[in-house]
């Protein structure tokens, strides 16, 4: 069986060592190029010593490479947010058949104004991220198939969406009264020494940030919007909890034209019924994230409030797998032609 | 400076191990009983090991003592609910003069009705259900002065009632679109050995629990809908953080009569401004529980939701001090007629 | 290809979750037979939820099974001390061809008069302790694969015996002068609810336990004494560390006959450079347990210590994987003539 | 009761922080300045949260400041290595009659070789050297009686040497077989933001660092060696613990002259009877971090070895109390002439 020649760019950060981590696994793809500007000339076990059994190519700098030269399959960029434009323009101008992953956010808005609004600067690649495809794979795996670049969903959206969009696309809730409360992990916040972010700082504690004012609610908008078919703003919070990996929101709906709790349950139910990673739990169970660790498994579940009319649904995954580099691994498989579980059977480690 | 008489009954579970922690460094306080059914005979010492450089008395059972001939001056009461009842009957039959805090839910509710329907039977002390004061202290500061039995209030209600009872009182905020998303420590839970909170099964994770459907629903309720002088039911979801201290709240409201999110700051910020233990932050900040670990503070932010006319409000404290044994000590400060704050000065411990 | 029919013994704690999350995993493995006599009739989703979307048999009583029916290939037994003897005496009655890895300690020392004075009782099963071999795979690989019961050794002896036996064996370091301070998660502890076990009781501190006097000091003395070829009594205290998976054993030694550190390291070096699931690091590199979590991996390093003529020596692992139920599935491999690796390419989970 | 003027250099960081929760509970103490050169302008609240509730002055930038017109009584100086001996140099020359307590490394070590040996330079203040006490106050709390510059110990250093010092001094171990095995909490390692010190690099996790070579050992030399009357080469080997405080040392010891391990517990429980901060546990218990978490309790424990003529101690405390700033209000203490525990009385905080 012949393998896939993969790169993987910012290969030093934890969304690129996940990638190695599940790649290594993965009976299709071959390892042959891991970038990380700071660390170049590095090898991947110095900056990750888990891998030290393991042959991989040395860390190499970004510049310089002739991406046509090295007829890579595929590549997965994990680079920062903007650089990214950039690196995957020039990538795209030397070797216009390799399919591209992208884990940042630069290709997830559709609406070039709304980027502009959100990041503050006009967007450098104007034209890829029109060609660019929503990476949200139980949503839209048609369109992934048939894409050049596609752009990795936010670890937070991914799990806010796959409850919300087929209850919006059934007119099942209230586009209105959607409550987002999302708590993550710390590997959501990357691998960049911030002294908020050090073991003493986060360690026995919890705390909000970024309260009404989060990036990752652009992407919200538009993927709510688009399910909807109308303008959706929702109230979104996100938490820092000490663990290292795992988001788990908790949603707040009301059911529409009479949708009890039951109703929205069955829709989820039955919208993920064949899907090998959403998982819907049995009415009035609920999730947690230890469950999902290290696993591609998003598990959902819905629980009746109290509140006459009101459901709470709660939506837990692993931020660094279905929430980054295993959809990542996912969206691959797709655009290669490989079967779309293929390297990601793993089981979540737990305890 | 004469000292006042203390006992603790139920002094081997965390907040019995808070009340002599408070207590040793309280001037006017002297521990002169400390009761445990199924430790007795063993020494503090032995059920915690921090309390070995310490004088105490041995912990005994609560069978067979004469609370009238002990003399004491307050008794704080954490023993499990349902128990409560018959003790704290028997301990004001023999003892009418001493004074009562208790730290279980057993008499916060002012509704007969309300109890049997949360708990499934009959209060067994339904004259002392009426007599009991619902001690936050904020709040009914009067009452409590003029009490002999005050029901402590629970640790996620005085998270929620701190910010709520103002808004709701100044008619600021909708009763009926209230969002109560709130996430606790372990020790929340108590010390009692039960499979799903062992060290494995809870840290690296995050769930939520008794969704729809959490006891202390009721004493929100009751408190939320004296503050508005109406019917209140709340959207309430707990969670556990894999943290031994603290109980974050984030609490979605929507504003009335044009109150933008800047007035329910004001509302909060004048009406907090005297309090020792209650403090709001500037506008826009939130707080952690982290900067409130072993302090009675409880810290309380406000900041602008996108969703227009809606604000988002998170408090914080710690549960086993302001959310249980330091208000209890609060309390007895009052009923003693101690200045309020005795005992309780010490700042938060972080990292 | 053929798949092996396996059953687990004891599938409702740790290690058997492990097994089943290992067995998911194995291409030559069918799970055919899960036992939890006090988790009868339940799912194996309802005591591991991680396992919602797997198709796995229910657990059933051990009691009443007819193993000779059941033509089980092997059996993994996970139950607990002294029931495990006379389960195991029963299965090979009925069925005397099953190959079973035993993951208690009833099988693991060789001569009945230390199991008595070190389990204070007589051994059930006194011909099948002679017949058991030690499954530490990289020492007795040879014996293992002739063998019908293997005793899969314990997860502190794993990691100190690993280094310890080939520079016993080499005469390289003092026999009398060795000191082992090993540090373990929380999992090695089991999942039965005791209060010292608690999240609260565990998180935020560190200590030793079973200081002078642990168990495993058995099988250590056991099997450093044969790699010796003399008696050795070694210096062992093992600690909790707040995490769930991992075992750290800094040793201390003095090298023998001039022997210094990077001889010792050399030794090590040559007698790992084959294996697959021992590797040790360039010298003066040190393991963490971060980097094995999840995989079946032993790390090894070796140091220089300041005092002339010793070394250090650190080993990691991941106590349910290499510690336990990873070597068990290893022992597997060898008994049922699969690939010694199969099934536990894993890489390891960081972060 | 007329207050103390108290400084702090180097506000910002953990031990500063510690100092200034410490001293707000002080009765004597008056905080007047407080210095961060990086965060001047900024204050304490903006730096530590939990300050938000207390008047402090704000952080300032220490060039400039004139200390002899500060008319300060005592400063703490928690400056980083080096900047220290200038800073101290300039403070004593602008205003000799300020005591100090230092919680640096620079000032600990008597012979002005040793320093430059260990740290790669000379000293540039070696006659302040030469006047430095060794603020290990259970050892040589006469000397600081008297000294105006005190070199407050490290925090391995002092939970080693409180068991070793008296051992040694009594000749009841031999000085030629010490293994001290220490493992420390995170904020051992301070605030400055560092990959490796990032929550998803420390947590569910366990490792060494520093093995053979870790800075701590020159003021173990000089302090056994000074406490054995001749030269002490110990083995010591540092390992980082996923939590916040608390350091415990494992430490090996063999008896001299028949001296078992009930003769050492009753040198050690005799050494410190009368001391209110160094508290001896029952023989063959041994203490947890977590019950000295936030007090300034040292807790020392003594075991019988298994191995013939062996002791295992183990001994532990809050490294940011005990271990630094605690200890260093301890020397503040003697330093004014005020009650040594005054201000230091905080019963531990667990859970």
């Amino acid at each position: 069986m012949t393998k896939a020649k993969i790169g993987v760019l910012g290969a030093s950060g934890y969304t690129g060592s996940e990638l190695v981590r599940l790649l290594l696994a993965h009976p299709r793809a071959d390892i042959a190029l891991l970038t990380a500007d700071r660390k170049a000339g590095q090898s991947m076990r110095d900056v990750f010593p888990q891998f030290a059994p393991y042959d991989l190519p040395n860390l190499v700098s970004i510049d310089g490479l002739a991406f046509g030269a090295l007829r890579l399959d595929l590549i997965f960029c994990a680079l920062p947010h903007a650089t990214t434009q950039q690196v995957i323009k020039r990538v795209l101008a030397d070797a216009p058949s390799t399919k591209i992953v992208d884990l940042s956010a630069d290709f997830r808005l559709d609406d070039p104004a709304a980027y502009a609004r959100w990041y503050g600067h006009e967007h450098h690649a104007p034209e890829l991220q029109k060609e660019a495809v929503y990476g949200l794979v139980e949503i839209y795996r048609r369109e992934i198939k048939a894409a050049r670049l596609v752009a990795n969903p936010g670890c937070y959206t991914t799990t806010a969406l796959l409850p919300l969009i087929p209850l919006l696309a059934a007119e099942a809730i209230d586009p209105d009264e959607i409550v987002i409360d999302a708590k993550s992990g710390m590997t959501g916040a990357g691998r960049s020494a911030k002294e908020n972010m050090l073991f003493s700082e986060v360690s026995e504690g919890f705390h909000a940030y970024g309260v009404g004012r989060h990036r990752h609610m652009a992407e919200l908008d538009q993927e709510l919007s688009k399910a909807a078919g109308r303008d959706v703003i929702v109230s979104f919070t996100p938490h820092l909890v000490p663990m290292n990996r795992g988001i788990l929101a908790t949603i707040y709906v009301r059911g529409l034209a009479g949708k009890a709790a039951e109703d929205l349950h069955g829709i989820l139910d039955r919208a993920y019924a064949e899907e090998a990673f959403a998982h819907v739990l049995p009415f009035g169970e609920v999730p947690q994230t230890r469950h999902v660790r290290g696993s591609n498994m998003a598990f959902i579940g819905v629980a009746k409030d109290r509140a006459p009319g009101r459901a709470i649904i709660v939506s837990a995954l692993d931020n660094l797998v279905k929430g980054a580099s295993g959809q990542a691994v996912q969206n691959m498989n797709l655009l290669l032609g490989f079967p779309e579980a293929m390297g990601l059977e793993q089981v979540a480690l737990f305890p």
